[in-house]
């Protein structure tokens, strides 16, 4: 049947079948030819010299990835099974990937439907490169790190939150000290908040920085917290990681009872 | 009774019932407005088109803050039981959150009082925001974080002073190099202490850097230093953070064989 | 025999036989002295002064190489047993430490045989510094941070493939939001990237910088991304250092009891 | 007797007699004063207006910290016993903290001797801030880091090795990239690792950065190298304050075998 092999050819790629894998090269290859692509179009230079060209490839890669999105769409209620037809459609359509794979040619069809501003939409088509995680290979890792961000995201959070608001405090006060002093640097509280950021996250441009002592001395302070900033989500994270590396060690623990010798269901961690 | 439905309107909202959710949601919701008003009231353009807005809704939260404050001094005694009255009082008004919801409003009512630079004390009007930590979901968070960096405090205060003394001497000797070179940009200690901290904690405005080959030498140690700045305390949290996270499952571990009924020692990190 | 005694002179010398230690040591030395020269050759007023003594050493540096990777040649044979002769010396050449003296003196003769700049070749003679890993005491610590390093190698692999992701979308989104008003900036993508690498990893020359409001919201978004981006492969790094120190300790745990001999299956992490 | 009182008085302060704190509190009092007057000396036109104040401070303050030198030198034979009184000497003399308390009064002294630049000798006064650590409180917190550090130091010496070679390669191949479009930026390889140390611990002055497309593609290789040279030694301190801060509760184990009660000297880590 033709829909079978439409489904093993775009989802079974990676998964060991051989005679498979070519396919997923070739639209891994395309990604990456098309992301090669954009960067050119984006040198005035280059894109006006090779105009007819580059154009070509735009049209032809959005032609291959929209005949496979429609693949995708046909064989939608093998690889998301429902009730209904279209409740396979919808679930695939809405799937990490079936938005992934939209994505990607959205921001050519877009425009012949409703008037829009194409720029930012473009940078959308980058997403598709993340169908590289997709490969078998790197699934593991990703879910690893995935699950030590998602046990951690409270603590996370918090942290997010207590650094936002030393940017924020830092901001008033800076604008109330540097303000009258360095006018275009510290306008207002906003900008005050760039240089927040750019002094905590250690970044430090160098386009604001303040010239009053008392600006030096809340600067410093800042750039000091910017550590500990730096400190807490890295130790979050290092004993999540810790503690995921420990699981499976404890799971493969052979328990008896060394009075009776039946064995032992203990579920630790 | 008025005392107890006001006890439960601002002690238990975030606690479970639902409907008292409404009132702290909509102080939290005021908090963020009033964030933004002070943000927007720093830009002039914006401040001179919508003056009287802005004001009136200054006045309007303040108004709302000082009752919703009132209404806890009143119910002090429920929420901070003590043996008199007036002890409840103040064990409110001192209390962290006491202190807080203070600050919120002093700002707007300290000037009728006394003749006050009203600027610096108006960013305090920020801490405020810290009532977010309030809620219940990031309490336990909070504390885990505050724990560890409590754990672990005279080792972050030993690792602090040392930063201060690589920074002291690193300001002094640098004043000594490149003082003479640049005596715009080293011209005291206290100047060479800005560039110290700025190299250390890796900002690196740019404002200031040596310009003499000694002067880069010490410059590249002090950055080189930086990185162990960070490391240590990093080390120090990760550890506090895995400690943390170890201890409460040793106590879920049951030391009963099932089967037999016969303790069993074992002994697990 | 002579072979015997090159093949101690130039293989064992670091492990134990203190009368070898001296070839060992003259090596370094003198590795570390044509480091030193090839630094003073950059300094256009050192080397027209001394042109004659840098040349000279460069020239007797190289000698001592050659006949240094002479004699291991001649002793590969020892070093790398193998059936045969032949592939026995393809064996040391192609070796880790082989290629290592190679590269030391390739850059001399190169230009012998074939025309060509020299001038990045060149700095291939840096790497047989490398050589001093070879010393006993440090070749236990550079494998524990290599296995780390290669038991980590998938995560911290998608880590590096999410943080070009990140660098990726946030160089198309700049150039489209600064491209216009800061055309010597951001030119183009690749431009763009340049700004994105420099913010994510926190070095923030100040040569490229956002002026527009979208625009630094952006890169502060980088910029703490950029925390996160350190914080996921220190926190895989700890965890990885933990596992490898903590296991050997584990395998020497006695599991019987010396009283009266019976196993017991204490399971500690 | 006298001699055991200033033993006392110079030893004992901190460790638990109360009517000795003062003197250590003095002392400490003294040292942060003469701090600050070494920084308000640096300040032309403070010291130019209080210059008799300042010198007379500086007078007074060298004249305690000679007092208590010569009195630890002649309570020596107390606190490092030794078989001969000129022994005892010695060892105090040379151990840590009385080479501290020398570099303190040596600047002043020493010009008296011989004709020597002064500036850089007075930075060692700083060192007698040093002696804060001997303050009981910091002691272990001190000892921790320092047996953490020193446990991971082969590791932490081949990371520092591995880092000065990349800093080393990238400054060769820079000079060689950027040399002839900047040579006031990239004059030599010396100033060229000026620029591989700001850019490797990300502190980025801005003063010098590539202009090129191959040296910023460089640039920003080694700024990514830059976090794996955090992560590395960071991993490493984390992993050695976990295992520092697990010893002790591994030794609290009661071990007892289930099968004949007899205790067992388990020495686990």
């Amino acid at each position: 049947m033709i829909k079978e092999s439409i489904f093993r050819l775009v989802e079974k790629g990676s998964h060991g079948r051989k005679h498979n894998l070519l396919f997923d090269y070739s639209i891994m290859t395309l990604i990456v030819l098309s992301l090669i692509a954009m960067i050119l179009e984006s040198m005035p230079e280059v894109y006006s010299e090779y105009t007819f060209f580059l154009d070509g490839f735009n049209v032809f890669s959005i032609i291959i990835f929209t005949v496979e999105y429609c693949m995708r769409l046909y064989v939608s209620d093998l690889t998301h099974p429902s009730k209904s037809r279209l409740k396979s459609l919808f679930r695939f359509v809405f799937s990490t990937y079936g938005l992934i794979d939209l994505f990607a040619i959205l921001p050519f069809f877009l425009p012949m439907l409703i008037k829009i501003d194409l720029r930012f939409l473009r940078a959308l088509r980058l997403t598709r490169f993340l169908r590289v995680l997709k490969l078998n290979r790197y699934n593991d890792s990703l879910n690893l790190i995935w699950m030590v961000i998602k046990e951690k995201k409270s603590e996370l959070a918090v942290t997010g939150f207590l650094s936002f608001l030393i940017l924020l405090i830092a901001s008033f006060i800076m604008y109330y000290i540097e303000g009258d002093k360095q006018p275009e640097a510290f306008p207002n509280i906003l900008e005050s908040f760039w240089w927040a950021i750019a002094t905590l996250t250690t970044v430090g441009y160098g386009d604001v920085y303040p010239v009053t002592g008392l600006g030096k001395f809340i600067s410093g302070l800042i750039a000091i917290l910017g550590i500990g900033i730096v400190a807490l989500p890295t130790g979050l994270i290092s004993a999540g990681f810790m503690n995921k590396i420990e699981k499976p060690s404890l799971n493969k623990v052979e328990d008896k009872c060394p009075h009776c010798g039946h064995e032992i269901d203990y579920h630790m961690n």
